[in-house]
């Protein structure tokens, strides 16, 4: 299944421990330093014993900023911070941990964050409202954010440009393994780069960034266009993503852009010279959200369902989306079992256009079914072989249009339970 | 939890394998027979041995009939047929089979539709357009009807008024127990007796009924008010049930009435003197559908999801079933764990109103969540005890408006992922 994982620079191998996932990618990106961009660890002890679990980033004064967010009804506090301040496109510094979300809590979340940033812009020499932050981990338990003042001048004394594969460590929860990217453009004469990080393994369904992710780079672009660029990177990448259908209330998507690369300042996301800029983001974005599907809880499957044919690219995705959420589908690959009927059944459910009678699907290139009935040249053994594959490929053609879209997802396995059934306690 | 389970007539103790959902009904009502209907069942040799795969059902000339159906956009070669014959609204026969859904089997699944009802027409002595059909089991594999032939004669020759026990036994496919229910009810003088059967354990999220469910009647009521009955019926009952949110291309749920009663015909739905039958019929719905959440594949709780407080019952059923097929809600009620915070983001990504400083949670009756916040007076020792319980309650005000509704649903355990991950083959 070429393509799934786009190759992006120098790929270093990472020694990790052996509860990583099977789907972990073998090589881990070396990400460069990104001028105007410091970064910085510690352990705060929010809830795990013997790991990071803070990161702060440090900005460059002059670094714009812009963010997508979790259409939750319920977000997190540190959610409704960062939608507030991130309108007026100015950053100093971001904090992140780990182990408490800050989420359903009420007015002590709300001071929670207030504190958090009031802390950190005291170690950082900024107003609070340059200051954005993200929690992620248990909801509804109140963060006590006091926590951060006996590390937080510290972490800004020991900041410096660096380690990305770090951060991302800090801030991962039930994530087997960090997940870093890397890219680089040209904006004119200038090399930029685009680093990220992410995590995410479960609550998986971002209604338009999952979980938390950040993105850093060093180009000259004003907030409102990374603002634009961010808000259409995703509908391919992150929105593109579901390990359980459940849309997490602290989904964080931000890009930071200290402009210290050189090019000359772009004030448009339409501006012709952000072209391949927009590729590297693009191609950090999907690596990213790929590596979230790869880290599913309890994955042993990374799935890739490709829906063509249908008479829109918004009913394709949300065919391929039903497809990808339905448990019985999910646990027949977990089974290995090519059970093309479960297919047809989360097709019929999606309330799409849809002609049974048309209807053609393959997994990893065999097609089994066709023209609404089991394909006659069809070879159990064969398909049977190819669905122990790491990765499966799914691919439905509805033979009515040509909207065709993509998602990824992973399958169900009993570990997702055991991981699941006792998160909390 | 009281009002889970409508008391129904007189109950009796069933005998049950090992292998029994530890959440069936201690006792099975003993069903009575209805005049106009005879039943059996026999051993077709469709997919499984040593069991009836096959009921056949006859019923007295003049029965009307009604039915709902799957939404699915991809619905069996029965469900088409039904859907066709139904306009009628006259039946002789209905003829069920377990083990093969002929779902998805094309020109092939249209013909053996026609061959089964052919060969019941024959052997009941009607028309084709009078025999109703229904299949369940795999979807996908072409039905072979030419098995019916060597046993339909026989079965119309043995049926007789009264076992729906045997016939639910017979309609099975990953169900660990037959599903039946009774109720009386008095049509102005007359007393009529509604008896109802019902099969389905996975792939249950009805978008108008569930898998296959037959109710059967004496009483004298019009087809076009049947239709009128059942339609409302389900919304609060077939409809309020999800066990994976995996809607079925086999949905059916019919009804046939004898007219044997007595009672003078009733010829429309609003009739006042209906309005006892359609509190028994009700009651039978709602007990059948109970039935299916509790053999859940893999469940060990049965789960009941109240929402109160909504802007529109619409928005409660909405926020309800996010919270009822959310992997992460079920997953933690199997692990006994009242992770409401979990119940916070199901409410968060259902799309629907809801301010999470008014929101309050409760399990089994102890409130855990009040307006956005921990309850400070909640006690985990006790919440802990209360999720020992096989029968959880999760209560959600959300404190919006009136809008209220209820949905039963099951806990997600790793037997889900065993029972689906090796079905087929």
């Amino acid at each position: 299944m070429p393509g799934l994982v786009p190759g992006i620079v120098v790929l270093h191998t990472l020694a990790m421990s052996t509860a990583v996932s099977p789907l972990a990618p073998q090589h881990v990106p070396d990400l460069p330093a990104i001028a105007g961009v410091r970064l910085a660890t510690a352990q705060a002890g929010i809830r795990y014993a013997g790991r990071t679990d803070v990161l702060l980033a440090l900005f460059t004064p002059g670094t714009a900023t812009a963010g997508v967010f979790t259409k939750s009804k319920c977000p997190s506090a540190p959610v409704e911070w960062c939608r507030d301040k991130v309108k007026d496109g100015k950053a100093r510094a971001l904090v992140v941990n780990s182990g408490n979300a800050n989420a359903f809590t009420g007015k002590s979340g709300r001071a929670a964050t207030k504190l958090t940033a009031d802390i950190a812009a005291k170690a950082a020499a900024c107003k609070p409202a340059e200051i954005f932050l993200a929690s992620t981990g248990v909801i509804g338990e109140p963060l006590d954010a006091s926590k951060f003042a006996p590390v937080m001048a510290g972490l800004a004394a020991r900041a410096q440009p660096g380690d990305f594969l770090a951060a991302a460590r800090a801030i991962m929860t039930t994530d087997t393994f960090p997940k870093v990217a890397t890219a680089k453009a040209k904006i004119g004469k200038a090399t930029v780069t685009v680093n990220g990080i992410a995590k995410g393994a479960g609550m998986i369904a971002p209604d338009m960034a999952t979980m938390l992710s950040f993105i850093f780079t060093d180009a000259a672009i004003a907030a409102p266009a990374l603002q634009a660029l961010l808000k259409d990177g995703v509908t391919d990448t992150f929105n593109a993503v579901t390990i359980d259908g459940d849309t997490s209330t602290s989904d964080t998507l931000m890009i930071f852009a200290t402009g210290k690369a050189g090019n000359p300042r772009i004030a448009r996301a339409a501006d012709p010279k952000l072209k391949d800029f927009k590729r590297a983001l693009q191609a950090v974005l999907a690596n990213l959200s790929e590596q979230i599907a790869r880290d599913g809880e309890g994955a042993r499957k990374l799935v890739e369902i490709i829906v063509e044919g249908a008479t829109t690219k918004v009913s394709a995705r949300r065919i391929a989306m039903s497809v990808a959420n339905s448990p019985l589908v999910k646990t027949a690959i977990a089974g290995e079992d090519a059970n093309w009927g479960r297919v047809v059944m989360a097709v019929g459910k999606a309330g799409e256009p849809a002609n049974r009678d048309k209807l053609s699907i393959s997994f990893n290139g065999i097609r089994v079914a066709h023209r609404g009935a089991r394909d006659a040249s069809y070879d159990e053994a064969e398909v049977s072989a190819a669905m122990k594959n790491p990765k499966i490929q799914i691919r439905i053609a509805l033979g009515l249009g040509k909207g065709r879209d993509r998602v990824l997802t992973c399958d169900l396995t009993k570990e997702y339970i055991a991981i699941n059934g006792d998160y909390r306690s």
